[in-house]
């Protein structure tokens, strides 16, 4: 089975230029000029459009138990409304509780992901630490394809770790060739205002921005960082939303240390205002960690994209209903954590990021799919337009606008939270693993056609760390005998 | 009785002229020029001196009992070495191990302290939370004249204190007026690399400074900042040592939060490199936490004090003879940690800031006592040249030299960090409360006469800031009622 | 004739205390509780009001002859309106154009002021470079009573200079023991901008905030800095409006380096929407500069005077009435520069500062008159309330209120950039060199009661980068013969 | 003619990869597996060798008139040195003294260029500013592949512009689609500092140093990047070696501007040290501008390349002979300016970035060719590998060891600043346009076999910058009639 992609103009993270795209089966076969289609080739007319690889979403939570309920998109809903948006594949989240099995909980989500329609892996979640934890971050890692951890340092009494855990872990991490990802905010300082807010009485949404206020995200950054240092190991802290945690990892940065962020497309455009809309429902429907921010906070994560200070987007996508958002309605500490975008991600960053002259078209390909297909070692399966490539692609107009609304769009949630927005730049055409499942409008995706894609260890950063820290190995003072 | 210091020239943290100062009893009755000495007044003569209110020593601790030994310099005999030096007050720390009364504890040291030969008062260390803890703060501040509380963010599985106690006692601070204090080193990081190092078969002292490189001092300091910050509460960092942690105060203090950040003057001359004596005992002699660091911190430290973003100098002085750091001779982690210094901190200063130019002399006063009594409010009491202050002088001989020994300081230890180093600038006489106490290198310190000073709550910045709380609290949206 | 303020708290940069305050002639007699009045002694009531150091406003341009046009207040009405809002001491600038002699245009300055109700000095700007211009500095030191030098960076084929000029200048100043203070704006960039801007058709004042953006005095900033460090010299910047420059001097001091920031009253609380008004005559009344900014720089100014990285308030008082501002009204660049404020700086200050908990009363003199008299060395002539001083105070009402307006004010002009606002504290007496000049609303300024006041160079902290430059100073290395 | 590379592992800025390349003429046709070589096809055998694009060095000055001499190698032997290295093309700069034609000169240097054996391309230097600049400008952008101009801040009365130019220039290059770059060091204080040090007798190479501090480097890239902030233009800072310079760019970048900086290898491993040596040749052999700097700025640049914040390395590649240099032996400011290294640069970034874990493989692709090849918009022409790219590769031996020294590299110059260092990694094989020209020690370079490299504008940076100014355009505010 072949399909041709004609006529378009291929966009990579490096450069832009007028070139057909063959695929055979699941990979790219071929790209370059005037390609013959073989017999029976299916062909896509790519006139005017944008030819990039499909988007990757780093950050993604599809039917999570969470906060005594469960995301309502599921893998197959939340993979089919990213593939309309032009995302073809996901990293979700293995989140097994404290105290039990890691290994365990990745079977079981293995077993919710098998309805997905495009490709995911999954990070996953330390949340407590014992010699099984070590033991079985192995086996993750060596049987599993599992290549990233992930920590909570907020959440506490639920998914929180201390430093003492975080230690253990990312020091076990670096061992194996992995990276660690890491959700920075002070989880006792989030607790401590909660419970200043409600004895203040105030319980409404305004309370969740007000409890997870800027240096709570802004210090677990640093200290995440600090701690990284201290063990040579590389960091990777998701959904940045603050001016303060930009500049933690820029300071971090400045001293050649590898500390990677990455951006919910929501934190670029909306802003904590939300928190304050007199319709609780629609406030509650914002409620997620971190929360939405002042304006000031997204010239600070555009100019880290743009810098290359902060390297991917991201979603967390993680979505509630109304009426599961109103188990809130009294205390806004009870209101689960989550919004959808999946779908919308990729429209969010063309929009505001290349039609304004923020961003470069290149530089759209490089935040959306090829850093994060480099960070998490799946580079050039994954990430890149080129032979040997799996065909995940989408064909983009750049020009075409659409209003964003949760009455058209795909995901499995009563809420939008670009809700009326104008969008210009949309995915036409959306190709997985060589099938066309977006095609102008029409839905085509596959339950199950997803495939889990294993991710190895020990990228090239990982092996240069390592070349680093055994060349600056501390070494004992000989003293000769010491006195008794 | 009177005394008068006559022909001298007055230096205070403002400005220098030439005065004589009269005392009349303990306390200062005039300052200006050609004072009639009443009647059986004792003159000395200040000639070419320079008479500058007495040093104030923030942090001390004499007779401490920690890590299985006690200090080996009482009240006695280490306010009289400081005397000699010219500092005549201090503020040592009240130490309750957790879960011990804080009252109970401050009766214990006020106890110990009535030998002391120079006024003090105490910092209290809460090491534990409960509402008894927050009950006593109330009755320290408000009937046993403290203002200040010490939270240790190191010494893991003894004092250390996690984020959550920090923000409880942060905020009953700001409640009474009272100001907090921190020993920032993340003692979760510390714990762990000591182990590393241990396992590694790194035991001697050299490993003491590697377990704590300057990112365990820069993340805390960076850390309790935030918490602060988060209150609305002012914040005094001990030691500061690094250029990390400097940068955390800039930082903070350039958003105009009320961040204070003290010295050792150890940390501005002596760097690391003692860690790696060949001779264990001096290497030994020279633990303590935060440890001595590379030369590039120095710079940042006398910067800071010239750029006033760290306001005090101290000494953190907790002497160890050599038979008790030996107990540390087959484990780094088992070295008492703690060096002695209140004799030569004004001479350290003086030689390394003022006879070098980068400090006046002006700035000489204000940061061995102007600042230190106005942060912990016994301003002008304490740290003035005034009428009506504190009779606490010391007369400076600003050319003369002298050679820093162990074998000839009157400190109760057998070893000085600054040993044989050449200090221009020296205590020639020193006056505690009216009274001659060190006279041309005769020390005659009065063993108990010493009193304590009670330090009042609700210095005016804490009253600032008890202002801006209270206009920035926040209020709940009003949505009238919320749907069911 | 003696005058004595009874009843009153005296505060001072150091602290606050109740105190009568006894003036013998134009000096302080005495401070200190139930002093007796002298026969004869006039007594003014304090109740109720604080008693602190006159205002001094080191930068105003009276009677100014600029843009083709001459500033409106007058060393007497200028004078008398700061009077009026507790400013007893002006600086002001004595301005010899390119190619003309400093010395004659002091004496002309020295002229016009003689009708002054206030005392004053004189920054004398330099404006090209010489021999001869050298050799007055020198002159103006020692003859003169003059111990600063004002340049400007912009204001291009007027009185701009270039680097040349600053290192010749700075350099030579430091040798004389004299401080430069600097408008740092980059006068190449403003005229290009100007240029750019009228060629597209701005005409109106809204060009003035658009040709003078942030990063034109950012940069000034930086280079001023970056050149009197490497002359090893202290830098004053006037008028300090933004973040950048902030930030800049920030950095500077962060590395030891003396760097001072002056800061207006009416940038920290008047914005740049004010050029936007559609009322062409409003906004041409605000065109000063650097013009007004984004309300994000407020905070960093604000912070910048909390933190002490700027430690002073002026007001660059230049006044120009409509018919005068006219002079642009078809071309933004031809409207004169400059505001009032001389009346209203220490009730903005008080208003915006310390009824909101930002600084402290002691904060509010250590900016308004006590860092302005220590940096430019007048020090406690001015700026101290102490026996010895100039009898210059103001009795401040701390909760009185009242409307600004130029209708009621008493500067010379036809506009007040603060009508309409509504400030709490208030100068209810003002009392100068011992005489009650301002009796609440009543206003008796005497024409020509003001002094010059001499100021010596070598202040404390010129005499310690002196001994720093010495000892820092370069040697060539000895090569022996060097081959031919 | 074809070449083919058998059994390497090509590795690009994005991955590395096991894959054999072949050259058809002097382009790449293919890259992968098991290419079957072609009639005829030469083989060169990769095995245990790192196939990369060629390096480019973007800064080099082949016989260059420069302070009364000519740089010794020219653009054959310079590009033949070159070549031994690895590096396959140059970027050299076209320098018309000012009040001269830039086609002019341009046409000259492309007489010179005729003999170089590599690739080669020309920055064209705008030394004063007139219509007709910006006419010529214009002319080489549209018809001699020109799309970068370069500007001296330094060297005050020769090449030095003010900012007024660089106003212009900067301005003019971006309506033209091209970017500027800029030797960042204040020329006004060289002078000044130079003539105060041959006052002080310091005429040694020393003074070149101490005449150039890092402030001076630090105050000029702040300043071009606070001019081309203003214009919404790019800038390209050259040869950046300072902390102080690294830190303003990294300041710019953190707000999204658009600023790159090039970072000589030399300055990457020598030290200042140099200067002081007690051999006079020696150390006038070092004389470059900017000079080597402490060891701390070493660390701010490597940390720059890895984080992205500096993206290309160069060598300023300048040589004089002892004779020539001794030209300065009783003045050091005579001294030709200038060192070589264009054949050392990829070992010395090998050894000193991979081989310590600094950088890995790829990132030492992206900083020696990739990133400059898209920067100055040839990219995929060069740095790439790549079907349809120049076939200029590196064959690179990654563990064999050289040592480095003037006795046996091809540069033309009696000297090397490297002289006796090891370095591991070298080129065993280069190939210009598919023709082995450096094979396994053996230089087989071609006289006049180089070709200039037409280079056009707007890459997508500056397109996206264009509508980025495009859209935030000011525009007057509408007053209806303003009054007369």
């Amino acid at each position: 089975m072949s399909l041709l992609v004609r006529g378009g103009t291929v966009v990579t993270a490096e450069r832009s230029f007028r070139a057909d795209v063959l695929c055979n089966g699941d990979i790219i076969a071929a790209v370059g000029p005037g390609i013959e289609p073989p017999a029976g080739c299916e062909i896509i007319d790519a006139g005017g459009l944008l030819v990039m690889p499909g988007g990757i979403d780093p950050h993604t939570h599809m039917e999570l138990p969470f906060m005594g309920t469960t995301a309502s998109d599921d893998f197959f809903t939340g993979t089919a409304a990213g593939i309309a948006g032009g995302t073809t594949s996901i990293i979700d989240f293995v989140i097994p509780p404290p105290r039990t099995s890691l290994i365990e909980a990745w079977h079981e989500w293995r077993g919710k992901s098998e309805k997905a329609a495009g490709d995911y892996g999954f990070h996953v979640a330390v949340t407590w630490w014992s010699d099984q934890v070590a033991a079985e971050m192995a086996t993750l890692t060596r049987e599993h394809g599992v290549n990233s951890f992930k920590h909570f340092m907020a959440y506490k009494g639920a998914l929180m770790v201390d430093d003492g855990v975080l230690l253990h872990s990312i020091g076990r991490a670096l061992e194996l060739g992995a990276i660690c990802n890491v959700h920075a905010e002070n989880g006792d300082a989030v607790a401590h205002l909660q419970q200043k807010l409600l004895a203040m009485g105030i319980t409404g949404p305004e309370g969740h921005a007000l409890s997870r206020p800027p240096e709570v995200e802004g210090e677990a950054a640093n200290r995440v960082i600090a701690i990284a240092r201290l063990l040579g190991a590389p960091i990777y802290i998701v959904h940045v939303s603050t001016e303060e945690a930009t500049a933690a990892i820029a300071r971090a940065r400045a001293t050649g240390q590898r500390v990677y962020g990455e951006v919910l497309a929501q934190h670029l455009v909306i802003d904590e205002s939300v928190y304050r809309h007199p319709d609780w429902a629609t406030a509650a429907a914002h409620v997620m960690s971190p929360p939405f921010r002042a304006k000031k906070h997204q010239d600070a994560l555009w100019a880290g994209l743009v810098s290359g200070q902060l390297q991917t987007t991201a979603t967390d996508h993680c979505c509630f209903c109304a009426p599961q958002k109103a188990a809130g309605r009294d205390d806004f500490t009870r209101i689960p954590n989550g919004t959808g975008g999946i779908e919308d991600r990729m429209s969010i960053l063309w929009h505001h990021g290349v039609t304004t002259g923020r961003i470069t078209p290149n530089e759209f390909v490089r935040i959306t799919s090829t850093n994060t297909a480099q960070i998490f070692n799946v580079y050039p399966r994954k990430g890149a337009l080129e032979p040997g490539a799996d065909a995940d692609l989408v064909l983009w107009d750049p020009s075409a606008s659409r209003t964003i609304s949760a009455t058209t769009h795909h995901q499995n949630v009563d809420f939008n939270v670009y809700e009326g927005m104008q969008a210009t730049g949309l995915a036409r055409h959306t190709i997985c693993r060589g099938r066309l499942v977006w095609a102008d409008g029409d839905l085509r995706a596959v339950r199950g056609a997803g495939r889990y894609v294993e991710r190895p260890c020990f990228p090239p950063a990982i092996q240069a760390l390592a070349v680093r820290n055994t060349l600056g190995r501390a070494a004992p003072v000989n003293r000769g005998t010491v006195p008794a």
